[in-house]
């Protein structure tokens, strides 16, 4: 089972202005072959099919725990999608008066890249890459074998950075500048996790070959706060009370890798303090949340006291 | 951000037999265009994507809390799923000595409907419909506009109602019928909640549609004891403190259908009790969670004290 | 504009037993590569892409008019399809009583080649190849080139036949048998007028090549019928009034294909006299047209009283 | 069985100049999940799959008379997307001499949105939606269940509405907008239509929902003239003597929607009047009809004027 | 560019009998995520797009080398699929006089797992996995890093591993299992030299990983033939006089596996001897070659001789 | 069996300038239905595929034959791709110090028509269309009919110069042109080779519709060479020692077609003599070859040095 709370992992920083294009190329970490709906639908379905859990207990808890923080990271690239397509918000858009549409309001978007993230989801974000495609099931590998799964884990996590990398290059906005800066530091604990995972089984010290690409984190700016508060040595459980077995893997003494600030690795059951999701200002021309949306948020005001 | 609990929503009874076919068949409910990957993935893009939330909170509220339930469906079909595709747990079937595999030990395999079921997952689940075509983009609506995703959802809940049971007139195995028996209940929940929404904003009386299909649940053995312990009128928050607000809609003295036993409709923070997942034990002939096994468990038994 | 006929292009026999895996194998005559969803695809597309009308009318009337009819093919293999997957029609069987769904009644559908045949359509006819694959953009040739699109034409007409002929011998049930041998006998026509035009623009005898395979279609015993009636002599306009400048391309003297029986080619304006539509009696217990359709049949005989 | 007639349900303004990127922004309308495509397929395929068509007579006779009028709006968005891409009619063009191609004619066309849109179809329309994805069976719905379906349908009419209404405000040429300004009035009837279907079924006043998104048609300046004639008020049987039914659903004394012109509904039979179809004027640096034509057209006038 | 050379890598004995679906289960190796198109497809394009060349010759060797070797993969797993589908060779069996087809001759067919393997391609093999789902470059990972790409194919070549190892828990027929039995060989060759290659970089002992899975290629009977030649000793260059470089990575004195027959790896200029391809007699009642070839065969005999 | 070649088999002219919508144009060449990949993935299978090849010899080492020099095209397309999308070598460029990614370096390329090709490729060709969908088996058609096999091919290569015509007329850079130039040529080789093999069995003299589209190779500047050394006259068997018995078909005293410079028709055995393949230097601030790459550089010389 699943929980859900309402906070990001992260507060992102506001768009300094709409991009639909940079949204489209975060798209790449959203829905993309080695994006954050990759590394969820490969943990999810090779947790849910795990042999012999009882007995691998370790390794059945890595995966099952970290497949929860993907889901926040799912959630995180999205807002920063649906945030660089939609721009600043602007308090008070969602209630201006009788809207024009005859004057072609949205002309720039039939000259975005990807128009449909305009004419069908009034740009919010979708499981597909930058270039629109799908995420399908061939992102996902879940054999039941142990070590090749950990394997293939090790090898997607290391693509991930290397795609994060240069989604992070092509952005100028501190939206999705702060998001690539964050999941490069838990994309970094998750490569390292699986070797370790990998090195227990088989003696060999995969973990040498991070980082992969050979770039420290210390390069990217938005990435320090993050290795300051020492996020880069914490595997969260991301559970109330399950999946601590994992110090069995990430602990024992192992400590941060050689190119991240020093320490010892550590387990923190739960998950991190998080941050505000973006209140999103609906558009009433575009629709969102409705072309004349005020008696909804009426009914929706007397709802929500009703619910008090 | 998303937490994880290490229980199904309901303990599964274990299948009588193994059954590739019944498992496939089980898929439709996973990955097909009405299966529990598009309800998830439909409510998960939704409540990212959602427009105005402060403003509409009682209907983001909602969205959002049945997306954390769709998770443990996601979950519960899988389950389902690998345990029908392997059968019953045998007890030390994953500590067998020396395997042979050269007597094509899997010959029957390569007349499974879908033989990739074995030869790639191992039995386990992947985002596939019964006819083994992935889940994608294409089952996700996601447009922004508040009245037209609800009746969206209304729609789609309807559909997998249908689908469901369909699926359970195929199944004559216990694990099968259990997985559709609870769903039918849960599902009619979030039909009816969608129901409701819609009623609040647009006055029109959908819910008086329900049941679609035609046919109410009491005439379904295995939905019966989550009826009577009143599943049909609970909405779970899924949080351990978000997203009471939907009592603005699930609640405010509305009732439970005609059709299912009488009661007032109420909203209940947090998650069901729950049940035992499946062990899955494993198969070294067929690599699960390897060939020789023993000296993994090893392992993992020494980086289990490690951890306590 | 496309206007619609309650008819079918041939009344088919009906089934002699309920057989879904020969409705599938048919299926690849509705979505596949060389299906009929194919031949309508491109010559819709290609009749409203084409350049310069008026100059080159009768070559524009004849994809235009061949579109038509295809629309009508396709109509046919559905109803093949359907029929096969759901059995002779029983009287009545729309009518029983309260139906009993606990008993895995449809439990050989999980076994069925392609079980969503059943699960998501009841046995309804859907724009899938023989494999469960989906009809797409990409069988779909219009490039403006009318050389190049009456050659690719010609092609797919030749293709179309050699599936026919592959479909036709895994059948044998008189229904599947029938849509066969009928549109064996269209499908020479097409492939031939495409031929007739080729010649006319690069004088290339490309009609010679026809037909391919090299199987006269008197070994077909259910085109026979057709052959009588000089079906293969026709070309239909499939319109009110338009599209008569066929006749410049069928017709001019030639005369029909050596292996066929003799006599001229002629236009025939309008559409073939056509058949009955099967019923295609509803099951309750799968929900078509509903679990319990007593009064719904009512409401229609009221509404049908209605509207005389 | 289907007729075909010369003619598009309106006459369409020439385009003020080619755009190739409004083109492509234009087939979303066709190829997309709530385009005309899958408004074609879904009907198509339901009336194909249709069961106790007798007893259940106006609701078939609904389904499979719109059906008839998809085929002609998946040719208006086709001319429009066509003419777009194609831009204004420039008689003689297709006539020019020889054509010089060495001097990248095209490089613009490099930097289309969607330049397989030249390259490959030499700016035609295809199933493809705005982002270049193929149309496909997971747009299709159809379960044999009549209430579930009608439900579809008149979800999937809103859906096409609201995704009219973007693309609307992406163009400013005439061409387009006049595609949108026409469809929308028709695509209300349709979801007017479905819903009075379903009221008479369930008795739920769904219409009432309607207009979603609830922009009255008042405001799309290009719907004006269709509204002035009526033609929210009138559903056609596009047939020459079936489907007449409809009559029972559409009709009945209902009603305009309050926010239309008011009067009663009719039923027409047969098809609205219609307009010309746009030239296209070939451009043989295109290859389009084809690189020297001009022998082509004067085998074609001997074609055509052997043809009367 | 590339040489062909008609042999296959090693001559297959004839099937036992026709299979269609253990042809379909061997499909997995040849259209799979983890098949031989996959290992193909992404060494092709890495070399293609291979950077700095000449800086890192013996890297760029061994990966255009490996490209080579896999395209006779690719051959043999297709030659193997055609050769179960078909059965064993019947001479003359193309030369049989008037064919019948009326009787459904290939009933069997229609319950075929793959049925359009028989429709359409006749038997033959085609890009596609067990299930039937195309290969496409959402299985090719060319990312222009170096160790990633290295990284990736160490892990694809391991999934390959274990995919050919379950297909051959399927098979009972003696083509298919020789298709494995000599693949695993070369697949453990190409693990084991990316392995050397990520070392001589990373200075991990990878290799020391192998083989995943955990399974000596001494408990396949039908790799003891290739193994005892010292197969898994070596790497050919498959080029005339190119790609020697390999020899800095698989050389340098390195070692065979621990639990292969023991030797130093040496790389072979050229190619191995191959074996004689399968004849593959025609079935004129499936059209193929033809349903009348007679003649085809004597204008063949014709050229041929013209040829000479 | 394959062997490779280090060459391409012409030598490309460096890009003026790095274009990478020039590159994504260039793709329709590569991965679209008519481009190079479906040439091959045709002839591939279909050779593999093909029945009685002993009684066919000429046809089969026809299509044999070809099969690799698509081999070669496929890579020569690729090669032009990946140097459009980088631009001109830039020699030391990837000997570079410390770099810094921190500026947003490649914040154009969130504005190319496909993003992924940098972002997941770093500018390599992979197996797509200019819209960026996948080459995929819908455009490999093998059934083992021969004289349907080989009109589809002559269809196939029709297409294919059409598709080269059109991208040829976006590019005005000398690499993308020099690609078109000479598959101009070599693809005309294919279709009259086709046509012959098709006028030998039938009769008809198919390579008169020959050159479709109707424009004379003389026309395109950058065939001229090609056509001056009677490229357009040679059949290569690439291969060592096979398929010399395509002479059989190309030979026998036919002639070149009437608008390319006269002369009979030849074979020659082998493979052009091919040109240089372009170095490629990496960029290491997108991390190609690597972020710092000089110690693998230098590991690289070192095992270079130990293997000769």
């Amino acid at each position: 089972m699943f929980l859900r709370v309402d906070k990001l992992q992260i507060e992102l920083p506001a768009p300094a202005q709409q991009d639909v294009n940079a949204a489209s190329a975060l798209q790449e970490l959203l829905g993309g072959k080695y994006g954050e709906m990759s590394t969820l639908g490969n943990y999810l379905f090779q947790s849910f099919n795990f042999r012999s859990k009882s007995k691998l207990r370790p390794f059945y808890s890595l995966v099952a725990a970290i497949t929860a923080e993907e889901l926040g990271h799912v959630e995180l690239v999205s807002n920063g999608v649906s945030m660089l397509a939609n721009g600043p918000d602007e308090p008070g858009a969602d209630t201006v008066g009788p809207t024009d549409i005859t004057g072609a309001p949205f002309e720039m978007m039939k000259d975005a890249r990807l128009a449909a993230g305009f004419l069908s989801h009034g740009g919010g974000a979708v499981p597909i890459d930058s270039n629109g495609l799908s995420w399908n099931k061939d992102f996902v590998t879940t054999t039941g074998n142990v070590i090749f799964d950990l394997l293939h884990n090790f090898h997607l996590e290391c693509g991930a950075r290397l795609h994060k990398l240069r989604v992070y290059e092509t952005l100028s906005d501190p939206t999705g500048r702060e998001v690539c800066g964050y999941l490069l530091v838990r994309g970094s604990v998750h490569a390292h996790a699986y070797a370790l995972a990998l090195k227990q089984i088989t003696g060999v010290e995969i973990e040498k070959m991070l980082p992969t690409p050979n770039i420290p984190l210390a390069n990217i700016p938005e990435s320090q706060k993050y290795l300051e508060e020492g996020s880069h040595r914490r595997l969260y459980t991301f559970s109330p009370e399950d999946y601590r077995e994992v110090a069995g893997i990430w602990g024992n003494g192992e400590m941060a890798l050689p190119d991240d600030p020093p320490g010892e690795l550590e387990v923190v059951e739960g998950m991190p303090e998080g941050g505000k999701i973006q209140e999103l200002v609906g558009e009433p021309s575009a629709f969102t949340p409705d072309y004349a949306p005020e008696e909804m948020y009426e009914i929706a005001t007397k709802l929500y006291k009703a619910s008090r």
